[in-house]
Formats: C-alpha cells, structure tokens, sequence
C-alpha cells in the first residue's frame, strides 16, 4: 500500500497485527454504536487538550413551540432537515478536523448511499481550505475501523458518478484506507491517523 | 489604539470614516438581525471558496417522535438544551474559526450575561489548541460592529468572576476590539480582520 497525501507524501502504516487483536477481546466495542464510541474518543481528546472536537447537534426544523409555564419551552412540531455538512468537526493542534462517520452491517462493501452528495460537496470545500477531511467507516460485523482520507473518497465517488459501482468494497478499504486498530483509551483514537498522515 | 497578540504582533488598524459610514445609508442592515448578516457573509464565504463556515444546529433533547406516515417523522416533544460551544465555526485557509455573535440593544455596554461559562471554557480550549476564537457583537442602536479576540474577553471575564463588573463597556470595545466597518459584500467581513490580526 502507497498512498499519496497532496502534499506528495507517502502513508507508510505500521505492521499490522491482526492476529493479536483478535484476540484481544477486552478492547471489544461492548454493543456501542460508532457514535457512541466517538463520543468517547471526543470526551477522551477534550479532557487531556489533546484536541476540541464535537459532533454538532442534528438539524430541525422548528414549527411550533409551547410555553406551558414559566420554566421552559416545549417543542410541539419540529421536523428533521437534510444535515448540509459532515457530522464532526473541530480543532487539533491548529488543524482544522472535518470527518463523516458510518457504520455498515455489509460484510464485503460499504454502500456509498450512506453518504449524500452535499456532504461530499462539503469536505471537497474543506479541503480546498487545507481543512483535514475524512469518511470514518465501521464494519460492524468484524468491528474493523477504516480512516478513509476524503482524497480517497472522491476517488470511489466519482466512480460512482461515471457509472461505476455503487460502494466501496472491504478489500478496497483495506488497501486505501488506514485501519484503525482499537486500543485503550480512547479505543477508536483517529487523530493517531491525523498524526501519522499529516505530522 | 495598540492590541497585541500572544505572537506579539501590534494591530495596526485602518484610519476610521466614521463621518463617512454614519452617511452611508446603502450599507443600512435593512433590520436584519446579526444572525441573518452572518449567514449572508458565510454563503459569500462559501460561494466563493474564500473559507467554510457554518452556524450549528441548535442542541434540541428529542423525547417524543411520530410516524404519521411513510414519507417522514415529526418531533412531538423536544425541549432546547444549553449549547456547550459557540454558534459558528469553520475553517478558513487551513486555521480553525470558532466565534460566538451577540447583538444587544443597550447603548453604553454588553452585558456579559448574554455569555456562558461553557462558552468561554469552549473559546479557552480552542484557543490552547491554536484556533482562531472571538466574540462578534453588534450594538444595534449604533449599528456598529467588534471583533473582540478571545484574549481580551477573557480579561473581561475574569474581572468580572473577581467581583469587577459584568459588562463591558462600548468605550472598552472601542479601546480593546476591533471595529467592523460594515461594507457591500460581504456586509459583515470578519475574515477581513482574521486577516489583519493573523495573516
């Protein structure tokens, strides 16, 4: 695997050793959901000033609003919107951190409709902005973690867009994405990817 | 007028034309609020690929959701909870943005209630890990605009949990922030005096 950051450097990951890790059942993800398990590594990085990274809250529309006392309002009518940009975002080391989160019961493939066209629009601008932008997959089945740089999902999607296949298969994430092996603490630590990628 | 900054720079501002922007009715902000010129701002930011900067959803604790039918969810009951962080960020050339906006009606300072704790322990966070963080506030009788760097918030703030007061006066923001001379397009240009202090 060689992959190529716009600032022409190589990604030379560390030797895998998947044989150890699945055995290592105490790091298990415990049935938390990838959000859950990011929010941790948020609270994680937040707490030691490592970095300052939220999930922003989900979108809605706000159609009515009660006042029933004095104490607060209730919401009554509320839609959920079409979120305009990635889920995550926040600040490392003065870099700019912009990612995208999913997990996939799909053993062989992550579906590419799991991500909308807004959102890729989104991270192309980020990067533009020399912002670090990124797809986070979790293959839930395996409980395997894919860091996916948007440069490498821009690949897959306009593949997509010019008629090609309409997901990115496993095989294809392992050799151009960076797996993140679960550790400690945080278990999912995916600024060590930031690190190793634009140290 | 000398600020300096943690690099140690002194802003030199531009000469003021208060005589001349006092005129200038075609600048007039029509009555929108600060919100609405924000967003105006940030879509010319974004329009233009100058940088990608976004106001976050409001936090809302969803209790109660109905399906009434195959095309969508309404939100029954929801209450607003308190933002841990500040209304806007982004990035804009690769530095991490993170600002709070309030406007106030009153003529002779900014009360610091219309601020949280959070708020400031968020900007603190940012701040250590090297983002650009401010506070934008607008005195709506006077229709004049202030940058005012985290750094000297924060100044603010601590005299105000020393027992000083609890507000800062306009004299201060004339003295300790930066003017924002509202313009044609963008109206509000922030990234105009991002620039100034950082570029």
């Amino acid at each position: 695997m060689a992959i190529h950051y716009p600032n022409g450097k190589v990604y030379n990951p560390q030797p895998k050793t998947l044989a150890v890790k699945k055995k290592n059942y105490s790091f298990s993800n415990r049935g938390k959901t990838l959000e859950d398990e990011l929010s941790e590594a948020n609270d994680y990085y937040l707490a030691n000033d490592i970095a300052v990274i939220y999930k922003k809250p989900i979108p809605i529309q706000i159609v009515k609003v009660d006042y029933p006392n004095r104490s607060g309002a209730v919401i009554r009518e509320a839609y959920y919107r079409t979120p305009s940009t990635t889920d995550f975002n926040g600040v490392y080391q003065g870099k700019y951190i912009d990612f995208e989160a999913k997990e996939t019961e799909n053993k062989t493939s992550f579906p590419l409709k799991n991500v909308h066209l807004h959102q890729v629009e989104h991270m192309r601008k980020v990067s533009i902005q020399h912002g670090i932008s990124f797809l986070l997959v979790r293959f839930s089945a395996f409980d395997r973690y894919f860091y996916l740089p948007f440069e490498q999902l821009h690949v897959f999607w306009d593949r997509m867009q010019t008629g090609g296949r309409k997901s990115i298969a496993l095989a294809e994430f392992e050799e151009h994405a960076i797996e993140i092996t679960p550790k400690y603490a945080p278990r999912i630590d995916y600024l060590q990817i930031v690190n190793d990628l634009n140290g």
